[in-house]
């Protein structure tokens, strides 16, 4: 009987932290209430950070871990082309809501990523069990409607690959972490990337603004990524380069993963339209990657078969 | 390398077995693309079931897990007054995907709940950890748009309380489940109750549209949430009766929770019409349970003062 007082005075605190910056409707009912905008469909995805899989609580505080599970799922709207709606966030803490610290610093790292992105999180449930995790929902609309969300199927040959900025950071910041580089490391480098990556939003809205035929997001790594928009689109790639962060490895770059660059795949006339986009935003200039072609067997990195590497920085 | 290749054959699974009955959207890209029906607003909320806190897989199935967390999801709507729309489901498996049994298992109790609601899977994510846990976001609409979702803070002095059903049987099936009955046990008796509860979708929705003025589900247990509904509406409570579920004793009707019964506070006139609409619809007749109060600090059943007590068959 004392358990859901307690759960209620938690969440009564995790209540006014969204609240500080962020809208809150509808917390404290069975359901939030949100009027999306008019006329435009709805573009939903769920993902989960678990302590021991995806994240190590001795590398990282658990604001990063808020931080990093509301990004993850703010990356699949931004991949869409999708402009964030509202989250719910479903948390579960060894100790339950009794454990009112580690709930209240995971909450309070999905406030900062919240606000950071301008996604506010309308709902949530809090939890115990053995493991930390949290899973995200967000809700988001393409606005304007039109064009449509971009899925990763529409690839054509002879389309231009591009990549929103280069990978293997996350990655090679969890190496630094591993290495013992702790909690002292530069604020701005890749184990930076790796505790608070951001979702590209912008970028995927001005793409499928420009006609995007395809796109996705590297999430799971960047060789296993292409692969997977290739075998959805029916294609082949052929690549030249892979452009690889400051400080992380070309493994690293193509098997990392956490990376949240996009992977767009349009025609030439197009690409040039987002180029001129995406510079007069002031945003950082796609890198050309390779071309699509037609045989969905061809999967070459100057002129050599790449692997579908992926997952390598997930612990488990 | 070989893990995601690994998810990437379960998650075909789980999409195989989603077609089946219902529709499932969206579940190969980043996020999957809905069309809410024009005009209304949202309504949306997130639920999880952990085993070891709220379940136990030597008292129930894998099926029933994942039943009981869309379910328990989809009672959250009915609370609302809303119409299901879509559901997006996080699983957390031990072992992850490679546990194909068990994440297969989950699913398919998930894919029968979201057949019996009439609400699609479209979207979902599995993960590995120690724990099975499944987090269930659920997405609805007001069908009708007006009159608006119901809250919870909407019960006023001179209402009467209104129960859909008799509470107890999920608390009573536990037990029923613990002192040995095993599989064996009656299919339609208290451990079905335990095992496959029925969120009151319908009940809600006509207690919408006969103008209820506050509604709540029965999850945490009827005199917390009873207490819940009162400290929102900012009223008293005097309660004459509390239907008890067949084999279910006054205790468990009171503290069980997970019985999925909706609360529902409105004036006499509407209750007269809320009783027609379900005697024309074939439903169970409401039962009375008592009146609102205007003084807050009055919460009494057959005028003794009741506890707020609940979550006594959660197993934390």
């Amino acid at each position: 009987m004392t358990r859901p007082v307690e759960e209620d005075e938690v969440l009564q605190r995790i209540r006014s932290m969204l609240e500080n910056g962020i809208e809150a409707l509808g917390l404290s009912d069975d359901a939030a209430v949100l009027d999306p905008p008019p006329g435009g469909p709805l573009v939903v995805s769920t993902d989960s950070v678990v302590e021991g899989v995806h994240v190590d609580l001795s590398l990282c505080s658990p604001g990063d871990v808020g931080w990093k599970a509301l990004m993850g799922a703010l990356s699949d709207l931004a991949a869409m082309g999708a402009t964030p709606l509202a989250a719910l966030v479903a948390l579960c803490v060894p100790g339950g809501s009794g454990e009112g610290d580690l709930t209240l610093g995971v909450m309070a790292g999905v406030a900062e990523a919240s606000a950071a992105a301008g996604c506010p999180v309308v709902g949530g449930d809090v939890s115990g069990g053995r493991d930390l995790v949290v899973s995200v929902t967000v809700l988001g609309t393409p606005a304007p409607a039109d064009p449509p969300p971009v899925a990763r199927s529409g690839a054509r040959p002879g389309d231009l690959v591009l990549l929103t900025g280069p990978c293997g950071a996350s990655a090679a910041g969890l190496r630094e972490l591993r290495g013992g580089a702790g909690a002292g490391v530069a604020a701005a480098g890749p184990a930076e990337a790796y505790r608070r990556p951001v979702a590209r939003l912008h970028e995927g809205r001005l793409a499928r603004l420009s006609g995007a035929h395809a796109m996705m997001d590297v999430s799971d790594g960047l060789a296993l990524d292409l692969h997977r928009l290739a075998d959805a689109s029916g294609v082949g790639l052929e690549l030249d380069a892979v452009p690889v962060a400051a400080g992380a490895t070309e493994d690293e770059a193509l098997g990392g993963g956490e990376d949240y660059e996009l992977i767009i795949a349009l025609d030439g006339e197009r690409s040039g339209l987002l180029m001129d986009r995406f510079a007069a935003e002031g945003l950082r200039r796609p890198s050309v990657v390779g071309v699509v072609v037609q045989d969905a067997s061809v999967r070459t990195l100057r002129g050599r078969a790449f692997e579908p590497s992926g997952w390598q920085h997930r612990l488990g």
